[in-house]
């Protein structure tokens, strides 16, 4: 079976609920708790899939394994509460290696002041899988949808891209305390993190949000790791930052004016750049310009998995 | 790895937070939300380990998946909301049979009132995996936890016990309505569903409470697939309703005369019994008290998965 295909099943037959706003589809569920917003996500790691274990420690995967979703709370410009975590582990598991993976995860949740209330601990045959619930909190902001970008918007992305195989997708931090401070002090439209790489994603809020958009091809903020990765792989180091997966930063969208005060006085301890803008007329699909100022078309193309 | 082992770790080195009223060790956690508690667990089925394929169609173990789930939230007195679902398909698996799995989990979260807002779905290699996350409310209500049982509580159940692996295993009915029910009308003191066995479960209770209980032999209800599988085993009928698993039928305790209302006019559409009481003296352990009024100490013995 193709998985998404499965996904778009799972889309179309999904039901209605006046307590949920958002459900399949986006970065976390929206669902309406007894007073306020609450946001709900869940990703999953197997091994074979997502990860080798000779590739990668116990620990390290512990906080990937959390991380992931972390990011996933991030895009939603919510604060991360809770945590649940299921884990089917092989029979052969040295209680040691099980103790390091739950360290990785314990630790990385209570540095961004998550609390571990349960989970499932299964163990059978087949590979190491690692899935990861987390139920985030609005606080009385709005959470930021994929679909919420407007035709004129300037897009941005925090951090630098690309060649992330190279070590940060065991290393890199999510950007939640950036993204509940954006969300409350810049009035974002649209927002995702970047898992699948920057077109792939990019092509997600376009989608989503029923708009176009173009890219400044000298804007793109590309990283050391891409540049170091193209000369191995002989392409170019943009290639990397627009479709490598796994950088999770974030991708997002925002008035003009709001855009304009956010690059004068970057108040983040990260670098954010404004990489495009949002089409203004009805055109679809996503455009590079290049420094001469023409554009061409490019494919969402993203990141493949093992 | 044994999982009993790391189970013990995980609760020994779980964190605390102020929001997290139970953690690790009840059917599920409870959490404070913005105004009012919530309740969330979560359960993992895996091929070969909970099912097997030759065994179970995609739609009863699609059914069976989610009501486990449903029957924890049941257990906690509380009311089910949503859910999220995430599947580990073998890369072999016929979109049909995805479908048909989906059917079943969507279906019962439907007829339960639960929204399901989400999920993820990998594929990869190994076995099928089912995880199901449920978040509940408590409207108000108190959740009852497995900790609460007071010495001179009578210890009720409902339905009929033992022999479910016939196959009530996959049709059984989670006692959602009937909780919440029971937790604002009779005032539960600690309640937990049965899944790994009557005498499992109950000390689950009983050690979660710091007491002993004794159960009274004559009034355990033996259903009618316990006096059939008896027969094929060559055990005792009440050994079955002791000992056989995946009843998911509710196990509670309560004040006496709670109790005896209780009984006197059960509102409820499934029998409630009363099966026994919680020593008033300071001993522990569990007792079987037989009609000659003798009492013999039972270990806690459960149920084994394949």
């Amino acid at each position: 079976m193709r998985e998404s295909i499965y996904i778009k099943y799972l889309k179309r037959i999904q039901g209605v609920s006046k307590d949920v706003l958002k459900g399949i589809g986006d970065d976390a569920a929206v669902i309406r708790g007894p007073k306020g917003l609450c946001v709900l996500t869940t990703d999953t790691l197997l091994e074979g899939t997502h990860f080798r274990l000779k590739d990668t420690g116990p620990r390290a995967l512990g906080k990937k394994a959390i991380t992931t979703s972390l990011s996933d709370i991030a895009a939603m410009g919510c604060r991360a509460t809770i945590a649940l975590i299921s884990i089917a582990f092989p029979r052969s598991t040295p209680m040691r290696f099980a103790r390091q993976l739950t360290r990785g995860l314990n630790d990385t949740a209570a540095k961004y002041g998550v609390t571990v209330v349960g989970g499932d601990t299964v163990t059978g045959r087949g590979p190491l899988l690692i899935n990861v619930t987390i139920l985030g909190n609005a606080d009385g902001l709005r959470p930021v949808l994929r679909s919420g970008a407007r035709p004129g918007d300037a897009i941005m992305v925090t951090g630098e891209l690309g060649g992330t195989i190279l070590g940060k997708h065991l290393r890199f931090e999510p950007r939640l305390k950036e993204a509940v401070y954006l969300n409350k002090n810049f009035g974002l439209h649209s927002m995702i993190d970047i898992s699948d790489g920057l077109s792939l994603d990019m092509g997600h809020i376009l989608e989503e949000s029923g708009v176009g958009a173009v890219l400044y091809e000298e804007q793109i903020p590309i990283s050391k790791a891409a540049y170091t990765l193209a000369r191995r792989t002989g392409k170019n180091p943009l290639h990397h930052a627009l479709t490598d997966g796994e950088d999770y930063e974030l991708l997002f969208t925002l008035s003009k004016s709001h855009a304009e005060r956010l690059v004068k006085k970057n108040p983040l301890k990260v670098p954010v750049t404004r990489i495009g803008h949002i089409r203004l007329d009805k055109g679809r699909g996503l455009f590079l310009k290049d420094k001469a100022g023409k554009l061409r078309r490019i494919r969402p193309e993203g990141y493949e998995h093992l």
